[in-house]
């Protein structure tokens, strides 16, 4: 490794002493390689750094650590880089970067075998969910997050920021996934605890204490998991509804009469009709409805029959075999591609009380259009889609029209969903995208109480400053 | 309020503070009122105080924390007074207590209406969790938690606590209940979130870093809990087993197959003895067996069909009707008072690693004996029974013999559970008992950043000074 020119001596101190901890070939400085690992990959945040580092062991990640700390340089932790809130890449303030080291974790990547009686694994924090998820079905298991990146984001990455997905509702976010972790703290101690104890109540649990910090609090290794016995059979069905309030209800109809309840997810007409002039996909129901819910049930063909008795799915598509299934989910999970064919969205991460939630829907367009008008649009009108997990009162705002580089639409839905006892985040975290906006969610007693457990345990702020906290 | 004699006029500046914060009435100095709030109910725990204070409200809370920390007074802060650690009352150092006040939350009693469409409901601390599971129950919903101490046991100690109970492998412990918290912490500032969010993916989870905290961190005020469809019909079996491999691979089994496994709890032929000698019960199946496997799923008839076909439960008892459910329970929830019926028993909670659990379960009673007679036990030989909840390794240790004031034996046990890579404690926490070995379970690194957070968060080290942290 050589520093670029002009580079000041203690660069080129810091890129010596990486390179000798995890060898040559994992410190990364020429921009061809660095580019990766310093833009995220919707490339709405990029920023620049002196190197990246690939550590292939905790031990060397406790060197990097104590390495970067002797430079007084920062470390941005990094996973698959699949975060939606520029919380794994350095600041783009301008600075060139020379006092930051982006430590990706993906060399970590050790899978131990699954314990079938425990019903439980130990993942290296750079194995993907995909390789996670194929490792746990080979032993007749599952691990119970799923989410669309999943060839990319790691078990590192998803514990970070808490990862939620698709199966939330069924099994709960990374966080409840987590029974035991190793990381490495900013003074370079390894905490190390692997076991796999579903029972452990000793003190302040570490784990969860990361699950969700951001790469702010420590550099997480490896995770001891819990998996799932193998998902059974499911019934998938598509309900027209009136509106989100008749979504909400009738999922919590459904959530009463089938435990198996595993996925419910809300869509909306406009979304829908997108999908379909992307895919050529036929309307879902033979009479078309504003909303609908889609919902995935763990069960056998009785349980589909006894769902069928439900007046209120009387006119549903209902599916048990793989293709109708994925057929059903189509109208879901091509909502991304649909709306980013007509350009480049706002995308918010809401979640708000479901008592509140069609108080919130009803006064979201307006809300918008004020906030596009607002910022002196001149352009198009903005078109609002809305899609998400229900059952969490999570909602997925994209908004096509405005400015992508201008923040005040995107302010607008998080201050309506504040308003209304929601949050501006409810799985995509708050990296440096919303940092700014933390009080709209967390009151001053909680950031402070937020900001002394940071200096508490990384007091140089030493790890991904700028994210999650505001500077 | 009046001090007793002799008391120096600080501690009778902060009595008068605390009556006018939270009324004459609700301030417990005299001897007779005092002493329900100074001994666990176990007896084995009991220390001074200058009074117990009842505040009735979070403001009220912030007022008492703020007064005792300008008297330097520690704050022992107290729930139903269930716990098995002596966490929730005053250290027994001959201090006479005049630096402790007692915190009791039992008069935080607000229950708010069952939110049927979120399956939610927020709860004051002193809250019993028998009258939270019966508001749910009204509503249709259940209580993920159920625990022998229901009657007393409140929301706000089984937080600290984070409880378990019979439930865990179904709903999991405390901690998964917890949507949001109100706490005030040591500098009197009030967190609060309770608004009932699902998906609240901002930052560090203050909820989650309270529960198991053992009053250490804050003193909890109220919480947002998660409700869950009313328990279905259930199917609850009996099995006999060759010793605790055999369950512990049965219980995985029947959790492969049963997607609605929610209790798998282990006995052992001794203590089935203890309750037969204790309530006259026949013997629980026509062939005796050296241990029992008693598993309880969520189910139908059909379900009790299809795991009848297991060739390992052709000779289990199963029972479908509530009364018959009962007699096979009675094997287990008996034993705590057969076991107490000839005498005070050692009572140990760890925890070991299903994998390891025979080879634990193989060296105890060598264990037990080794160390009683290394104690100088000229006594009875000690009696071991062991039982617990197989699912999560857990396994209550109970001991006859040994002198209960003699630590010799708890010890030695932990120390085995350690060893095998268990903790020592799986579900009751820390507390005063087992402080001073908190190093079996937690390394120097682990300790070192719980201190780091308590000092952040209660740098005057007002709130249980003593508990969860070796002084």
């Amino acid at each position: 490794v050589t520093a670029a020119d002009g580079e000041p001596s203690g660069a080129r101190g810091l890129l010596r002493d990486l390179a000798r901890e995890v060898g040559d070939e994992h410190v990364l400085a020429e921009p061809d390689l660095l580019a990766g690992y310093t833009t995220d990959w919707t490339r709405r945040y990029a920023g620049g750094a002196l190197c990246a580092v690939r550590p292939g062991s905790a031990g060397q990640v406790a060197a990097v650590l104590r390495a970067c700390a002797g430079y007084s340089a920062a470390v941005v932790p990094q996973g698959g880089n699949t975060g939606l809130v520029g919380g794994s890449v350095p600041p783009g303030d301008g600075s060139r970067g020379r006092g930051v080291v982006v430590l990706s974790t993906r060399r970590l990547r050790d899978l131990g075998p699954v314990d079938p009686l425990a019903a439980q694994v130990t993942a290296g924090a750079g194995v993907t969910i995909a390789d996670l998820r194929a490792h746990a079905a080979a032993a007749g298991l599952a691990y119970g997050v799923n989410l669309a990146s999943r060839e990319s984001a790691t078990v590192g990455g998803t514990i970070a920021t808490n990862a939620g997905g698709i199966n939330t509702i069924r099994y709960g976010a990374t966080r409840s996934q987590l029974l035991g972790i190793e990381a490495v703290l900013a003074d370079g101690s390894i905490v190390s605890r692997l076991s796999g104890l579903a029972a452990d109540n000793v003190g302040y649990d570490l784990a969860q204490l990361l699950a969700g910090s951001e790469g702010t609090l420590a550099v997480i290794t490896t995770a001891r998991l819990r998996l799932w016995p193998a998902e059974p059979a499911a019934v998938t069905l598509l309900a027209g509804v009136d509106g989100i309030a008749a979504a909400a209800a009738l999922h919590a109809e459904i959530r009463a009469l089938a435990p198996g309840l595993r996925a419910a997810e809300y869509v909306e007409a406009a979304g829908v009709e997108l999908v379909r002039e992307l895919t050529g996909l036929p309307a879902p129901l033979s009479r078309p409805a504003p909303a609908y819910l889609l919902a995935e049930i763990s069960g056998s063909a009785d349980e589909a029959e006894r769902l069928a008795a439900l007046p209120s799915l009387a006119r549903a598509a209902v599916a048990m075999d793989a293709a109708g299934r994925a057929a059903l989910w189509a109208y879901r999970e091509r909502h991304t591609e649909a709306i980013s064919a007509l350009g480049i969205p706002h995308k918010m991460d809401v979640a708000v009380p479901l008592a509140r939630i069609a108080a919130f829907r009803a006064e979201l367009d307006q809300a918008v259009r004020a906030a596009a008008n607002g910022a002196g649009g001149a352009g198009p009108a903005p078109r609002v889609f809305v899609f998400g997990h229900i059952g969490a009162g999570n909602l997925h705002v994209n908004v096509l029209g405005p400015d992508p580089a201008d923040g005040t639409v995107d302010e607008a839905v998080m201050r309506l969903a504040a308003v209304h006892g929601g949050t501006i985040s409810a799985e995509h975290g708050i990296g440096r995208a919303k940092a700014g906006l933390l009080h709209l969610s967390r009151s001053p007693a909680e950031i402070a109480a937020m900001r002394a457990v940071k200096a508490a345990l990384d007091p140089g702020d030493l790890l991904n400053p700028g994210v999650l906290l505001p500077g």
